[in-house]
């Protein structure tokens, strides 16, 4: 493995490859991804692959850099507003805001979940799919570590910021953030399984839960989880 | 696929060849996994594997309603102490209580978290890894989905008793269920995939947190919290 070539930054030809190795993934998925697909949907020759990446496993491993970097630079912890900042964030990687009915429409017997997919950024499917690798590949093990550990900091970096500027009340920034990244994980988890869609829901009012009811100073979760408990919804029109 | 054949209850032969499997992905990992491996673990004849099964495909499932069966009855929403009942199933889940010191003597460069596969329960493990062929696999997904809404509604089950009989206060059984549940995912999924194994512990907190903290009645949440920002654990000693 040549890691230079891959930490390196990407030329204008790496960057094509990285898109067409995206839309090879979304096409067929991980286990059916192959260097002829992704040369599919190269618009140069795929002798370039070759050129640049010596085999499909060198080039999946800077393809994961690449969604990696994408991911990363969804949350920014020098952001002018932390809250507005998390908030953004958590909507990139929540179920969009509604009901179940466009999950429960999954047909039943359909491959993937398909109808589900089209709700599922292709780059979480595609750091969801990669992300299996782990269990038995120690360079990409290496390089999640490194990015949930980024993106907890970052996340615990704006709750201090905002613990800071007396917006949020007093409290262990580093385990909300794991809490939050929690309930992201099993919110993109169920998405691209498709195993139990309702749970990205449940996780969307956990998380607005927690940003609206058990953050912000002055908040009263005693009272939220209250109504909570009368059946509706924690309230998180803020 | 034969399914009345994998649905019905198991011959000593039949609970022989999933013990055999349970032990070849023990050793071999999902990816590695063949009939070859776990005929090898196997005391009787190889052949019998394939007069009880057509092929991998079909033992795969059949052990994956094994497992799944062998994880189900970890916790009994009649149990007669519901809050004990809870508190075994989070213990059995979640990483033995104590310091990062076994996780982090993980040696790098294994290919595969063996030092911390010891902490892992087996059963988990493989739950884990045949959890991944949901994306791809419809009967995969259908299993993993009957799973969790069954482990979900069986936790907010014991949830709501403990509500009935006054030992915890009013709140939505149902969501913190979810809630717990995605902490004991987050939980087993890093301790498998090795990816970030300080989240395991955090979780551990975050569950004892809602289990001393916030669902019992007259606990006080807000203070707990304040003692947490404070740089102390939860207290989680009842």
């Amino acid at each position: 493995m040549d890691d230079d070539r891959i930490d390196t930054g990407r030329s204008e030809t790496e960057q094509a490859i990285m898109d067409a190795t995206l839309r090879a993934l979304a096409k067929h998925g991980y286990a059916d991804l192959s260097i002829k697909n992704i040369g599919t949907e190269f618009e140069k020759s795929t002798s370039l692959l070759y050129y640049h990446y010596e085999n499909k496993d060198e080039l999946l491993l800077a393809f994961l850099d690449y969604i990696i970097d994408l991911f990363v630079e969804t949350i920014d912890p020098e952001a002018d507003d932390p809250d507005a900042e998390l908030r953004n964030f958590v909507e990139y990687v929540l179920p969009p805001e509604g009901d179940l009915s466009t999950c429960e429409s999954v047909p039943p017997g359909v491959p993937e979940p398909v109808a589900d997919s089209g709700s599922v950024d292709p780059f979480q499917r595609a750091i969801f799919e990669l992300r299996t690798q782990t269990v038995h590949d120690e360079q990409y093990r290496k390089k999640f570590r490194r990015m949930e550990t980024h993106m907890v900091e970052t996340v615990a970096t704006l709750i201090a910021r905002e613990m800071e500027s007396g917006h949020y009340r007093e409290m262990n920034a580093e385990m909300m953030a794991e809490n939050l990244m929690a309930f992201l994980f099993r919110s993109l988890d169920v998405r691209v399984t498709g195993t139990r869609l309702e749970s990205a829901y449940a996780m969307r009012d956990s998380v607005y839960f927690l940003l609206d009811n058990v953050m912000p100073k002055g908040s009263h979760p005693g009272e939220a989880a209250a109504r909570d408990a009368d059946g509706n919804d924690a309230d998180y029109d803020g």
